[in-house]
């Protein structure tokens, strides 16, 4: 149906084969939902009988993102002096989250740090890398940690690599001799070094993003449409003459609000279209960036315009190609971010360093755009996975930003602290276990929200997967709605599985706070976490309620 | 007449100027053509009195072409384990035959080749360059070959260099650097450590190409003609701040049938003109490539409608900047060559290697474009030949595409085996020793014979050539029809030399075979060899016979 | 009033902050000028009451301009055999004249020298620094000066540098590792390069030029505007976001005279205004190059057109951009040049050795652009700082090109011979020294004189300035007419300061010869200096006469 890339058949890791058992960290210390009383259903959701799905569900639409920006990587994934690091320096609690949160391939190492990043600096002996000045965070790279070592984590925590390479200060050539390093065969000079560093086999890195937001004009070597389509179909090209089998990613727009959306992505893949793979998506939402906690929660129906315009562009650029090819959606960062205090955070910086030359500082793995998240987090969030999933005939590939610390699902505390999990972590480790096989966008027929940016939409929200293989399959669901429970009824007749003995549940779970504002925290991580939610069944149905702001997750079989 | 620089006045390399005599191994082993019974005289090829000459035919029309390309380098002039081969590892029977072949200046060392190269890789102690990927053919390239040998090499051939830099993954900078390494006095960094390498002296290399086939979407880092007009702008202009007295070419259309034909070239030249003095033009033919045998022997027609396009976009550039110099045209990859069989070959492993990563071969030296010509391959060389020299006013370059065993006039067997003439050998060598002087486009009065892509055209075309100095002339002239015979008529009295003695002919050989497709083998590589021409001679006139598909050579005196 | 930096703000060096004072080596050798016959008064030029100012005078208003080019490094201010030489080998008697010169500020290292210079060349032991090809001026250097060398030299002679960049054979990435070199906190790789050459502190160098005259068809990479757009937007910005502080110069056109001036400015400011802060400007004049040693005594009418049409295209960036900032001018390459002299002998230099390859001279400090100057130069000079003075509200920075040997003020001769002041010495160091605070630019009711090039303009021109801090004020004043003298009297009673005791008068010098051709000369330095000029005051008034062809300063208190 789509010509993007599903990691199922590649395969290229054991661990990604078989991912970690998501047993449900949650059950133990969680007790039923008190909000029991019951909802009148006003909701139904309904796969009709001979519905097509969507599409196969892509296993990389579980993908995280280690970019080098505050602790992510320094004192995230790596903090040599950690009681649980191992022999890399790797600290062994963020791997067993990383796992359990159902990873399946992370892009690395920027974000906007590429723009001026050498990859050689990040290879061979540590102890001959260069410190550098990274002028996206303005903080201390030290290089302590590149591509060998982040190849070496991946394999431990079971994850594919999404490498991006710098379109900012580099190109063409600095792209080549990275592919080489990283993918050559041994008996050329620069696969020789990486065998010297350490790494005889191939990394076997497949998917590749030309560049980050070089739309953005904070970007090191911003680009107009015109500069930056010429930029990737040259690279794009000359990749593909050095290996078959690559998939590689375009920057698309780096929000839906970036002057240039959408001349930018026809400009783009017109020019480009025969070497490109996919292009890329990016969107990020917080409550006080939307008008109201409502809109907020509403925020999915921007990403599915914004899915719905890039996709009409590609299918443009196929069109004026004369092309049988779909380019497909790569929606590699996308999550809750506070990005006020950043933003905030850096005129303050600026406005103090103009008084005088370099007086801005630059210090190593600051604490950066380390956001606390909320219940309604984690249900926004869980909203916009399900939109995500709906899509996955276009949107073939995805990318939450980030993995640890920054903006992330996994916060790592300093000074020999423990690992813990933020609200956002659950949604995503359900869908990344569960959402197997082929995915179903039901009929919804919901009470409506009102929200000032998208006029009425409804409250509830779902998707659902199956597996035929295992027969097992996933509903998830959002309740938007800011002030009302509702009772929902699901019909699952339409799944070719349906009519056998009746669907059963294996396991159910909603997540819910009364204070939708109330967040986990280094000293009470689990304040909120998900609870057993009570589901009744009928034949091919299923009934349950939801209360106001809350997420669910009902897994099952037929 | 026209600015292109003609090799005669520069003269680099003795051996240039008193080049190798071309004492026609063909004799001995050839008897006349069988084909002796008389047509009656149907054709007419006459030098009005009076008429002027085209131009002086430049020593740089018998220029070939040996590019980093299968087996052309390693295995062809290269091969230190080859019983022939010399201190430097160059096979002495390949030089051999390279000095008969007449060749004056060899383009190196590519082609799409160049568009990945590091000039510095084949410089320097054998053992310590790097071993590459060669991303245009998808071979190891192990860069025991650089300029420095091939400067050896062109001194033992007595062949003029014509050096093309890289503009796919370099630009402006690294040409300057190669520059001054290779042409550089002594006295500077780079030109010092030329001399390192043991080259004392400057290379005197003077003509350069600037990048390869930028305008075709398989060159790395292909341009857009305004991309590539604004590179070749600024790398011609600094290289002549550099260095007085060079001349540099212009990559124009890689075909005439590029989208951007006309527009590359208007658009190149017209921004450039001031620093360059040619544009490059490329042409293959071969019989499957044709509609028809008969449209394969006429495809010159293609040749000279190319030429008529380029020069008039080189005199729209002229007059659009108010110019006085011509920009001439350098033919630097001609000939015959079977590309479907590597686009073939290029499809199947593309469609092989897609289905995983790096699978693709990066084999060293593969037998590559080894294409084995027919009799009327060489026929149709020697027809573009002809249509070269009679627009040698613009034409003032040429290269035969390749020297060795790629699409090559010498072929060298592997494994201590001997190299061996190609039919297409032969009318090369015949107007690289013998076309001198000043030539003349006659006025042909000849059967037509009928194509399905130029209409009627003549059946018979020639080229007459005369060098006042040592009062020798050369005809040139094929028979084109697939089917008949004719009678030759040629009419000599408006030379400047007639009026004498009367012409007598020195030497005449016809190339011809009955079954046109006949071809020289490594096992029987005489096959089809030139034999003796009867010709009778009245005044200043020759008279003819030219067997069906046929090439023919009459030298003469006055 | 604008916001392109000020100087007096900064004060990097001591030696800026408290310049050496300018005592008038004129005074002792100089007899007033004979040329006392009184003149009617038919010129006044007043300040009315309550007049506001111009601008403040940035102290950058007196930078000058090293450039790697024939004698103005090796030979000038560097040269280790020469008597006066210091530990560093810098001429210390070249020192004492740029100090008593009064410069603060100096461009360095070029000029069309930097387009195709490597920064690095010129870093770490002398010893290892390579040889290179200088394109620009043809000569070879020897890297025996480089940043290293020239921040200790400026530390010496008490000046600012503003550094320029790299943008013909580099771009983004060079630039980026310079200024880490430079300015970096000890700490990271360049910058501990930069330690480790013995320089533990930043050099601290806030203005920058982001490339050199690149719209000139005779620079190496020369571009068109847009593609200097994208350049410098680039550049700028990711330098911005490397050091809070920096004042960024983009360039602007070669000259008014260039057939892209206004569209280059238009379209470079337009697109990286967010990033700017200087555009530069260039002039220079000669008499031979205008239509009348009338006009060339006119020509600051040129220089005040030119201002105004750069001012025009950043206002109206400003306004396609919404800005608040002005973007200031830099006028950092004026005065005059005698041109047609190189032109001469550049085109002489290529005719010969377009004969062959490489028969081009690479001289080692050859003896370049030694003009020697006139008094009508001088007088020239001292209308074009006036012309400055009286627009420094939007010409905020300017460098007199260049300083020592090289159309210079200062002539350091060769073997161990002693620094000249040339006739233009003394027009700059009077501004330099006693131009501060604030600049007026007076009412001027003078008699006219007639030019082909302007028609009809003043034949007086002056300035004013005051500096309330020390109550001392300046006028400058320049009597442009070819043939006669005028008188002239001066109203300062718009002054800030007047209404006090009146006018005294401190110091009043006239530069003239009757000759305006006569020069100073190594044997005769002191033929053209400056004498006493007598000036009667009456209250706020000053009198006094300037013959044909004469600038003067008048220092007053009040």
């Amino acid at each position: 149906m789509t010509q993007g890339g599903d990691m199922t058949s590649a395969a290229p890791h054991p661990a990604a084969a078989a991912p970690h058992p998501y047993t449900a960290h949650t059950s133990p210390a969680a007790a039923p939902h008190p909000h029991t009383a019951p909802t009148p259903p006003d909701v139904t959701i309904a796969i009709a009988p001979h519905a097509a799905p969507v599409a196969d569900v892509p296993r990389r639409m579980f993908g995280s993102f280690v970019e080098h920006l505050g602790r992510c990587v320094y004192g995230g994934i790596y903090e040599p002096d950690h009681p649980t690091a191992d022999e890399d320096g790797f600290r062994g609690d963020v791997l067993a989250l990383t796992r359990e949160l159902g990873v399946t391939c992370v892009r690395y190492p920027g974000g906007n740090f590429v723009s001026n990043y050498n990859w050689e600096d990040g290879t061979g002996p540590r102890e001959q890398r260069p410190v550098r000045r990274d002028l996206a965070w303005h903080t201390t790279e030290p290089n302590l940690v590149g591509i060998d070592d982040f190849h070496r984590w991946s394999r431990k925590a079971g994850t594919e690599i999404m490498l991006a390479v710098n379109l900012g200060t580099r190109g063409l050539k600095a792209a080549l001799e990275e592919l080489e390093y990283v993918n050559g065969t041994p008996g050329t000079a620069l696969a020789d070094r990486r065998v010297a560093n350490g790494i005889p086999e191939p990394m076997d890195i497949r998917m590749w993003c030309i560049g980050n937001e070089m739309d953005g004009p904070w970007q090191v070597g911003h680009m107009t449409p015109e500069e930056y389509a010429s930029a990737v179909d040259k690279v794009a090209h000359a990749m593909k003459l050095a290996e078959s089998g690559l998939e590689l990613v375009a920057c698309g727009s780096s929000s839906a609000h970036m002057p240039t959306f959408g001349t930018w992505e026809r400009t783009v893949l017109t020019r480009a279209y025969d070497n490109l793979d996919f292009v890329s998506c990016h969107a990020y939402y917080y409550e006080r960036g939307a008008r109201s906690l409502q809109d907020y929660l509403a925020c999915a129906e921007d990403m599915r315009g914004f899915i719905a315009t890039v996709a009409a562009s590609a299918d443009a650029a196929r069109e004026a190609n004369h092309g049988t090819k779909d380019i497909a959606l790569s929606f590699d960062e996308w999550g809750v971010w506070y990005s006020d205090v950043w933003n905030r955070q850096e005129a303050e910086w600026k406005a103090a360093a103009a008084e005088g030359l370099h007086h801005e500082p630059w210090p190593f793995a600051p604490h950066l755009l380390e956001d606390i998240y909320s219940a309604a987090d984690a249900v926004v969030e869980g909203s916009l996975m399900i939109t995500l999933l709906k899509h996955c005939d276009r949107v073939r590939s995805a990318s939450r930003a980030q993995l640890v610390n920054v903006i992330a699902p996994i916060m790592a505390e300093p000074d020999g602290g423990p690992a813990w999990r933020q609200t956002v972590f659950y949604p995503f480790a359900e869908a990344a276990h569960h959402a197997r096989g082929l995915a179903w966008a039901p009929a919804i027929d919901s009470p409506k929200v009102a929200t000032e940016t998208w006029g009425e939409v409804d409250a509830l929200d779902a998707v659902v997967t199956w597996d035929e293989r295992t027969r097992s399959g996933l509903l998830l669901a959002v309740n938007r709605d800011v002030t009302a429970a509702h009772g929902v009824t699901v019909d699952l007749a339409g799944l070719p599985a349906a009519g056998g003995d009746g669907v059963r549940v294996a396991r159910a779970v909603v997540l819910h706070d009364d204070d939708p504002h109330r967040q986990n925290t280094a000293d009470a991580p689990e304040t909120v976490v998900p609870r057993e939610l009570p589901v009744s069944t009928d034949g091919a149905g299923l009934c349950f309620d939801l209360p106001a702001v809350a997420w669910a997750a009902v897994e099952f079989t037929i």
